[in-house]
């Protein structure tokens, strides 16, 4: 996974995300967090960088040397499109040399970066809104037909993209742990009681997310075809959920606290000029569709690979000397998902052009997610939910046994641990685009004595 | 409505907002917003009631001292019950005098406030998350009645809040425009069609939001009974509502677009305190409830009087000389609405404990609404969309004609304006404390040649 990891860090990619580190050679940063970039398996302060020159006197502006000194991204994504290019044209500059002559690297550069297991990533953005989509045509149907039997779009789906808003003060960056939420929901099947209880039916969903730069006026519609204006980047994002919760609390105001409890963002935002390269088509619409979204034919998707790994804790007491069921480590990874991201019905551009089109303002650091990516085939589901039918048909982990003991999931057990990845591009070639991880481990409810 | 007003911000309210000033005897905050407190018809700057010493030297802890010379009122109420009502307290004995002597006025106190027609509100908070809730029976029963046809409770109502997630960044103070939203709604009510169109049927709903406080720490279920460390006040909230587009999009995600276009909240929040003396209790809850609900015969409701009235625009060139169709005044206010808060399901402490249930954090700035406040009887309805029952009966205005024209509405004309309030105890009285106006008119909806 680290090599993988590496290959997709390339000059091609060189991401913006939000550090500390622990090595002292950058003292300023050991508490202070700031704004990095990562080159393989390095990963660079764009503060250090600039007191030591590197960007020289006239690549930058005033105000993008300011927003570089800042501990979020905010102030840099305010900025818009064309200052992400320049920081990233000059990004590229610095660091080709390094690519090319690993061992040339000058003492002012190396000053400026440390191993990428020497820092903490923290959330990359403070974010305002984040608005969850449902663009999938393959998850919308398969969901509906798991959970209440109807293989059935919503009434409006091939309208617009459905989405609802979700909440931001539970949003974390990957390698956070999830506590399995306590909630209302039917007990069993057959029987109408409503009990308040740990979930029974955590699940993950594969989505990316936008981030929104430069924000929009109250009042304006944001076409989709100006969408790139205001699109910073993109993580990769689980949006967790408890199905039992959600089932019983989503008719007629939709998801609440079944999705509330936790959701987790890769910390490396993918400039949208980074992957720009990998936009393709988007297919012929079924129905037509307002001015303000993506036309069929046009680029709009982007030819990006998603997978989900799930590995379970090996079982208390079977851990091994070193190994606890509290640490992060997992016995093995399965794979539970490939999909792509360019399957999906709306595009990321016709999200932002949606939410945007009753005059609501969009601000610097919302998120604007996609919803489960699900494909038609076997080995394409986003989410347990499809995988294994809505609980009827299990989930496999390895070998169907780990320590012993049987490996099968409906939904996730505590100490499961799911890891998604993305990446636009050959991995291993230089122009290889990835997300990294974006990874969280699930946790034993917590007791109520408070 | 001036005089009402002025009854309403007794001595015994002082609710806290943030103002700034055209008034040049307070010149710090011409263009600076300061936090600020009324009485009567006056405003009061704590910044600058602090700079002239009038706190005296150990009144306020060093932590409050610097909160109270911040621009938003978050600094303030994340410190927590106890620092509110040591403000509170401090205030009172500052301001006692002026009600009991009004021209003993010292001079350091007179140079610390303007008329209150000599400020403008702001947004008193930076909020986080917004979430609205639906915790009036009669509001469910109605509305359902009204889009669905059908008079039946959601399957989860009775057993915990039912809410969704609001919109953020399209919450306004009192006083701003409202824009008519574009949507996609269904054109007719037999033909299918779907078409993007400035909405038909925009309406206003009649709400109170609590504001969070002190946050609570990630994973921890807040129960209603120590909700009250948490709530640093109350404020009216208008969550502008187009039928229409809320149609279409609700299936199943909730509502989104239909909602998020704008939501106005009154600019002075309540504090905690006030309300205090006004809590009743809990009627006998109609199934058994979860522990971290408010139990039946608890004090946890509020016993205020909620109103809205509505003033239709005149029509253009029968505005008389001064007026055109682009102030804000009217020809005369209808009242539409009176309902108590007390009516409602579920208290707000309720909401909190629900939204906190499943581990989900709450942070300063974050808004929590009751959703419509509706009674049983007509006359107690707190939106068009009951008052008219879904567009059928209208709703008259004044006399039934303006200027000439027909006013009957079953949804808003544009130049409509719509006026919140809400007062605990007797108007006129000493311990009269109440909400001021939640304001807002409806304005046309923008032309797409962007």
């Amino acid at each position: 996974m680290a090599a993988a990891d590496s290959a997709q860090f390339s000059l091609a990619n060189l991401p913006l995300g939000i550090a500390t580190t622990t090595n002292k050679a950058i003292s300023q940063h050991q508490n202070v967090p700031g704004i990095v970039t990562r080159l393989h398996d390095y990963v660079y302060f764009l503060s250090a960088m600039q007191q030591n020159g590197l960007f020289g006197h006239d690549t930058l502006t005033s105000e993008i040397k300011d927003a570089i000194q800042q501990r979020t991204l905010n102030g840099l994504a305010s900025l818009g499109r064309r200052a992400h290019r320049q920081v990233r044209n000059a990004m590229q500059s610095i660091l080709r040399a390094t690519t090319e002559e690993p061992s040339s690297i000058s003492p002012q550069l190396a000053a400026c970066r440390v191993p990428i297991s020497d820092v903490i990533m923290h959330l990359p953005v403070t974010i305002g809104d984040f608005s969850d989509f449902s663009c999938s045509v393959d998850h919308a149907l398969n969901a509906g037909e798991a959970v209440v039997g109807i293989r059935k779009l919503p009434p409006g789906f091939l309208h617009f993209p459905i989405g609802y808003g979700g909440r931001s003060s539970s949003i974390m960056v990957s390698g956070g742990d999830v506590l399995r939420p306590w909630g209302h929901f039917k007990q069993g099947s057959t029987v109408a009681e409503v009990v308040f209880a740990p979930s029974r039916a955590v699940d993950f969903e594969l989505e990316v997310a936008c981030v929104v730069g430069k924000p929009s006026e109250p009042g304006r519609l944001v076409p989709a075809s100006e969408a790139a204006e205001h699109i910073f980047g993109f993580v990769l994002l689980n949006d967790w959920s408890a199905r039992d919760i959600q089932t019983l609390e989503m008719p007629p105001l939709g998801p609440f606290l079944g999705k509330s409890f936790a959701t987790t963002i890769s910390p490396w935002i993918i400039l949208a000029d980074a992957l720009e390269p990998f936009l393709v088509p988007v297919p012929t619409r079924q129905i037509p569709v307002a001015d303000h979204f993506t036309p069929s034919g046009e680029k709009g998707h982007y030819a990006v690979t998603l997978a989900v790994d799930v590995g379970a804790a090996p079982p208390q007491g079977n851990g091994g000397s070193e190994g606890t069921s509290q640490d992060n480590r997992n016995s093995s990874l399965t794979r539970a998902c490939t999909s792509q991201l360019d399957s999906i019905y709306w595009t990321i551009a016709d999200m932002l052009a949606h939410q945007t089109s009753n005059g609501c303002a969009i601000r610097t650091g919302d998120l604007l997610a996609t919803g489960t990516v699900s494909g038609s085939e076997r080995g394409s589901f986003g989410c347990l939910l499809e995988i294994t039918k809505g609980g009827k048909e299990p989930f496999v982990l390895g070998e169907g046994k780990i320590g012993g003991e049987k490996a099968e999931r409906m939904y996730l057990e505590d100490g499961d641990t799911v890891v998604m990845s993305g990446w636009a591009g050959d991995i291993g070639s230089d122009s290889c685009v990835g997300f990294g991880e974006c990874r969280g481990t699930l946790r034993a409810a917590r007791s109520l004595d408070r």
